[in-house]
């Protein structure tokens, strides 16, 4: 039950703006989360750690020296948008380019990975670290695909050490998933978490059982066990992990240890439950290091716990044991530390609403006014299929992707008008209006085309007109991102399904006649074919929301609209050449 | 609910040991609860802070450099026994005293307290702290007879940091006592919480309402009102303790902040709370020095929280923000703490069960063996009156009095037997004996009676014989202790009833005569008289245990047992002049 609330749909927000208020000395809240409150060496890279709300002291809890520089801060068990976390970047960042953690999600990967491409438009370095450290969502074959829970204390821990001694974005990134492939986590929950506002919680465990696997938005575990005493659950979270000791501490070796609550479990229990966990590390001759006992990656009143173990090397446990200072992790030997009274404030921070229009070539405005027509021809074609594009969604989904598109392109047109008048050339206004579009759409479509509109400015110059072939490489850099961020696959029934053969058949088309409104109009029709077989299949499958079987997938509506659009550009590069 | 658990009974020991276990670097297992596990400085006083288990991060959670030298851990919600608080001290103690903080209960008073005279035996100097913030269970005149809540926190702090900076018994009892009187706590509660095995909350609170005024041992509030916002909650905590702010503050100042989690309202509501309470404050010209806003002084799974205010001064404020490193909390400017890997291992740690019997003088033995006999007179009087009584404490009580003198003053009897072995003189005898009534019996009176012989035992040396009057003077220390520990006055109904009366007419008596042998017959006769009129009203009353009106008290069988055991003891010393 969450009880003090204000108002559930400004809950989050005001949590990060009251966490902010009580932690000056450490933190500053800025659109979309807070960043340190002090200043970061020049050319140090900043890591940006995030995900939904809900889990606190995850993540904004972590800001400090030692380790995080900022953290966006999603809505309760939502991820940031891209605009929180560019923000946040943005400001976090010191010209040492930034490393994004998160824990791995659907929505934090594409809403970091949407950033960050906005991010490497603007000529910053981004790195992405996706935590993975949950035993119970996937094999250990794919252990880089599993889901984020506790873990995400210890990578980010010793990410933020390795910053702190130095070193540079590569070698971040390098420990940190180091880091990352050494954690393994393993969870069980007794009882499920409210949402602030919601009556009933998001679900509940029968009495007398225990949901083994539990993820940390309220998932039910993956399976249910009888209840066990402290001991037997001592037992069965360290022998699941177990299972997965590596080669290197097969016979012994030292681990950093985490024993995390989930939010109504309290301290004495878990203490009961470390008791018979000291027995069972020493047992199989594991030293534990400096171990954790209480709360890290909460969720909300969930009832349950996790074991983290991190199977560490020297590197990694030189870090875990580094001195840290933030508002909810602190450890010595703090000596080590530069007291925060001598760090000075923090000066420079960023402001959305003011982002800058670098000065353009005469030929690149020219472009950039000709891409805006391509923005309202899109707005255009959105609105006129809005209601069908609805009623396509709604057959499998939930019926908002019209909505979402229109919303999106409609706001992506203001920022392009507005960059215009600003003398944007064709990179800035693609990123802006990409911006725009993800602010405006909200969802994945809108993350998806926004970033699709970043990445396709990224192919492009502020500073030089833009020949056929860096069009469509503008083109084809959009449907890369969107096939990054999204992680879908041809087949998957999503957009993809319509961009992939799009943007090959684009190539190929342009390799044999250098004509790009006829390559592109060719391509468009083999989208088109791609995306009706998707929503041929659509149909079939009726109403049926929850179907089973993943070869057939959760259909997307978004091939139909990728399609359409392309089919309008290729029109006008015909109508125009 | 409590979900983890191996065994009820064993469950605030197992997490004491799991605690121990999981922070090796901060503490050791010790009888009792634990202490630091690195040296101290010699001479430096020992912060000794303890209470019932239930409430971590209190109270272990803060032993460490700038906070506590060791906790004693009770049972969940009770009292460390007296000789769990005697057996931490110990281990703590390094030539400086010890200075014992608790909140204010009547449980902890009794058993602290019983410690205390059993250390001042021993010539440490002891001096007591009872933190008594909480605004709602007793008016402003009486403040420091209300109970202590999350201030516990922000006073022990402050007297771990005067000690850490080298202020002296004295001067640290003087800072500790000027933090309790500066701090104020207000309460609510949302629901109750559930012992370990437990299957029922041990209070619900109403759907829709808040109890106003919690207690943190799972005692309801003082009066119920409709739920509010999560800011009509932060006006209401904030308007309690606005209408204390001393003269000092009225138009401004530095406060320490603390806003509390009982344990199942989480972070993100406190925060929300929090952004309300930062208005409240600034809005008051009350700059916060340091806020905390977390989990500090919970109550298991207890839905609530509360406001602590500290009106701090300079001396204050400076012990507020000084650096500390405990298991639960740190704090930097930390470059200000010698690095706990640097200093040494604590190498003495008191092992009960091996307490020292100094070498004693002749005459002194010969009086142990005299004492010994009263001991074991004691110990029959009682087993013939234990059935009695029994019946007459289950008038209006539990009825195990008798049952509770029993083990008593066997348990004095064996302890006297063991000591006289290894050569007690006469006050060790009665010190040792004093530990043991008190371990033995357990429950109010047997902490009472392992004060009055452990007080006994100071009147007494182990280096000299005793005259007549030293003697007197150990019937009256004895009588002294139950009164000062007790808190207990004449016409209470206690055993205080009886042993007043006993006192004065021993003096009195004993001053006309120089006969000790017929002063305490008399005494004892008055004592009989005394507790007779008691055990008349005990009947009068009949089963009617709970009495409304406060004249009539909760009658008490101690007096009877007090007078019988006198009169022996009156006997014997006949016989043997």
């Amino acid at each position: 039950m969450t009880y003090l609330i204000n108002s559930a749909s400004d809950f989050a927000h005001e949590a990060v703006q009251g966490f902010a208020a009580a932690n000056p000395q450490y933190v500053t809240a800025v659109h979309g989360g807070v960043v340190r409150s002090t200043e970061t060496p020049k050319g140090q890279p900043a890591l940006v750690i995030g995900g939904g709300s809900g889990h606190y002291p995850a993540f904004a809890g972590w800001v400090g020296p030692g380790m995080g520089h900022g953290a966006p801060c999603g809505n309760i068990f939502s991820s940031p948008s891209a605009s929180q976390v560019y923000s946040v970047a943005k400001s976090a960042e010191n010209g040492g380019g930034v490393v994004m953690g998160f824990g791995n999600y659907a929505g934090d990967v594409l809403h970091f990975g949407a950033a960050a491409e906005k991010l490497r438009a603007e000529g910053i370095d981004v790195r992405i670290i996706k935590v993975s450290d949950d035993i119970a969502s996937n094999s250990l074959e794919d252990h880089r695909d599993r889901r984020g829970i506790a873990g995400d204390l210890p990578v980010f821990k010793i990410a933020g050490a390795a910053i702190e001694a130095g070193a540079d974005i590569e070698d971040a990134e390098r420990v940190a998933w180091k880091a990352n492939d050494a954690t393994r986590s393993f969870g069980l929950a007794f009882d499920g978490c409210t949402l602030p506002g919601a009556e009933e919680p998001l679900f509940h465990v029968e009495e007398g059982t225990m949901g083994v696997g539990l993820g940390i938005h309220g998932e039910p575990g993956v399976k249910d066990l009888p209840m066990g005493t402290a001991s037997q659950v001592a037992d069965l979270l360290f022998d699941g992990i177990a299972e997965e000791i590596p080669e290197s501490h097969r016979s012994g070796g030292r681990v950093a240890v985490l024993l995390n609550g989930l939010g109504t479990v309290k301290y004495e229990e878990l203490f009961v439950v470390y008791g018979r966990l000291a027995e069972r590390l020493e047992g199989s001759g594991l030293t534990p290091v400096q171990p954790e006992v209480g709360e890290f990656v909460t969720s909300l009143d969930m009832a349950g716990l996790s074991l983290t173990l991190v199977f560490l090397d020297e590197e990694l446990e030189s870090h875990w044991t580094a001195p840290v200072d933030t508002p909810a992790y602190r450890r010595g030997d703090f000596s080590g530390l530069t007291p925060l009274k001598e760090i000075p404030a923090r000066a420079e921070l960023f402001t959305p609403g003011e982002e800058s229009v670098p000065a353009a070539q005469q030929e690149s405005e020219k472009l950039a006014a000709d891409l805006q027509g391509v923005l309202e021809l899109f707005e255009g074609v959105i609105a006129e299929h809005e209601a069908e594009l609805g009623r396509i969604d709604a057959i499998a989904g939930d019926g908002d992707h019209g909505q979402g598109m229109a919303l999106g392109s409609r706001g992506a047109v203001e920022a392009g008008r507005r960059a215009l008048e600003r003398g944007a050339g064709a990179r800035t206004l693609l990123v802006h209006a990409g911006t725009a579009w993800a602010e405006s759409a909200g969802g994945t479509s809108g993350a998806l085309w926004g970033a699709a509109l970043t990445a396709a400015g990224r192919a492009l110059s502020d500073d030089s007109a833009a020949d056929d072939p860096a069009k469509m490489q503008a083109l084809l850099n959009a449907v890369d991102a969107v096939r990054r961020l999204g992680g879908a696959e041809p087949g998957d029934k999503t957009m993809i399904d319509a961009a992939v053969p799009f943007s090959q058949a684009l190539e190929a088309r342009f390799g044999e006649s250098q004509d790009l409104a006829a390559a592109v109009t060719s391509a468009a029709v083999e989208a088109q074919q791609a995306a009706e077989k998707t929503a041929d299949l659509t149909a079939r499958l009726g109403r049926s929301r929850v179907l089973g079987e993943k070869s057939l997938g959760t259909p997307d509506p978004g091939a139909i609209s990728f399609s359409l659009l392309m089919e309008a550009l290729g029109q006008r590069l015909g109508q125009k050449s």
